[in-house]
């Protein structure tokens, strides 16, 4: 049993919350706002990001994140990744030595192109050891409601990554340890720049197998940038990557996919953004960071180019799908 | 342009005669039953099989494998897995000097665990060179409906890899060559065991995370069994592996997906069976020998254990699910 701080009610915070809960553990769960705080605390909802599901009575809520961090062993990160650093900054002061610094942020920062796990260390100054990946084809309402699933648990110092493991266990989640973060975060960032591309071929009337071959040509420039970073090609084949690629390609619940979808369908990106609540789908803005890392290690991701090209340099849907689809003949 | 027969005249032998046809080659349709081929030389259609789709009239459909065959430099082999040594016995003397034999089928054959080219090759006596192999992301009514798609070419003679590729070529169809004919065979025996296993989970109620989760376990073992035999994972992790495995797994139209499904809402194997029109889902059958292949290279396949459990010995889905899921923890 653990003692768990998890920073972030989004609808993946507290399903991971739900979890450690489920697992036994001690849980604080820190929210922005009060008044969620408040409702999770009173009702045990989170009516905003997982309604209808009912949480474990033992999570505690608060806004406050010394509250939050104060006497907390396991400290998961679960605000969006281009909030992280800001977040971490505020935070640092009130995380306790030899804290195992949880990410669930999926994303490259898009001003020094550096993973999550990368921005936890060089903000908080920890050893790399001391930070954890979780990431996986976790669809956050499944979770929640006891779906089973599985997910990966990445850390270099493997005593960690089997704490981790162990305190994230349940009878609906079953976590696999992995020593490779490289490979793991860059599966989790990728794969929503895919969904989005995924969606457009199937806004614009495609079919099933051209999503299908959309996903394995992502995969493939998902593996050629974890490849020249040093990840592992077993993680991206796995969990961490082609799952999470895949449940996210797939999933009419996704937002990446059916943002592109909106796209696709004539959208501009500014009714898809309102269609979507003013909530920006995660692979807009990650295929900026992505292409530009790939950029610096002289990696082409033709895919992701396209994406971005759609959603920042005016490129028409029709027009990128005559790219990612291409005309000439060519090896695999 | 090349002078093809297409030996064969199911929904994917069909779609096959009319990309050819599209591209220009000269396509003779050979079909078993002669009221199939008559349909397709007056009317341009086969509406057993692809409803709705009009054919290339140029396309000239016989029942006479001698006709077929005759003058034919690509032979195209669209008949089922178990079929295919019956059927070339019969063709062998038929089949002229340097043609090019290119399997369709999907499968490992039962009684000899052979890969569909190694049947090609001992019935025919040709060289293994002069075999190849299209596989993929393919749906059979999709790319007869000229969707866009990629497909795999693999043959260990680059001459008659891009030879095909180019007969193959449409506007709609974009042909990848590769040279590992061992590991296109593979990806396409096995995947649709898999989508068994899929349909099963999601016919208990299970959702999108436990699909994405079957998919990365199946396609692991498939790698260690494709591997074992001496496939490139490249070659698993493209189109003919990843690519073929993510549309036959996830298609809502995928017969193995949906057989899959009967079994897991309750449904016995018989009714199963009726309701898919006497039609046996592929991977009932492949599940054997993919199995007992797997064996003979002390390869271990879990999920394709489960699957040919359920389908062959008794065990309940409900049962299978436990063990496709599994319960303790261990690293990916």
């Amino acid at each position: 049993m653990v003692t768990a701080a998890v920073m972030g009610s989004g609808a993946w915070g507290t399903a991971t919350a739900k979890v450690l809960a489920d697992a036994g553990n001690s849980v604080t769960l820190w929210a922005r706002r009060p008044e969620i705080a408040e409702e999770i605390n009173d009702t045990h909802r989170n009516s905003g990001y997982l309604a209808d599901v009912d949480l474990p009575k033992t999570i505690h809520a608060t806004a406050d994140p010394a509250e939050a961090l104060a006497g907390a062993c396991t400290v998961v990160l679960g605000v969006p990744a281009q909030s992280l650093r800001t977040n971490l900054g505020q935070w640092k002061g009130l995380i306790g030595d030899d804290v195992t610094l949880v990410s669930l942020a999926k994303g490259i920062e898009l001003d020094t192109l550096m993973r999550m796990s990368q921005v936890i260390t060089q903000v908080t100054g920890v050893d790399a050891a001391r930070v954890a990946v979780v990431t996986g084809p976790n669809l956050a309402h499944e979770i929640a409601d006891e779906q089973p699933a599985a997910t990966v648990v990445a850390c270099s110092d493997s005593g960690r990554a089997v704490a981790l493991q162990r305190a994230l266990a349940t009878g609906y989640l079953r976590p696999y340890t992995n020593a490779d973060v490289v490979g793991a975060e860059i599966g989790g960032a990728c794969k929503n720049v895919i969904a989005l591309a995924c969606g457009m071929a199937v806004g614009v009337g495609l079919g099933e197998n051209t999503v299908a071959a959309i996903i394995t040509r992502g995969l493939a420039e998902i593996m050629r940038l974890g490849i020249a970073l040093g990840a592992k090609p077993a993680t991206l084949a796995g969990l961490a990557g082609v799952g999470d690629l895949v449940a996210t390609c797939t999933s009419m619940k996704s937002r990446n996919r059916t943002f592109g979808e909106r796209l696709g369908r004539g959208g501009t990106m500014e009714s898809a953004l309102q269609a979507a609540g003013g909530h920006v789908a995660e692979g807009v803005t990650s295929c900026q960071s992505v292409l530009a890392l790939a950029a610096s290690y002289d990696v082409e991701m033709p895919l992701t180019d396209a994406v971005n090209r759609v959603c920042h340099k005016g490129l028409s849907v029709d027009e990128a799908v005559v790219l990612l689809l291409g005309r000439s003949t060519k090896p695999e």
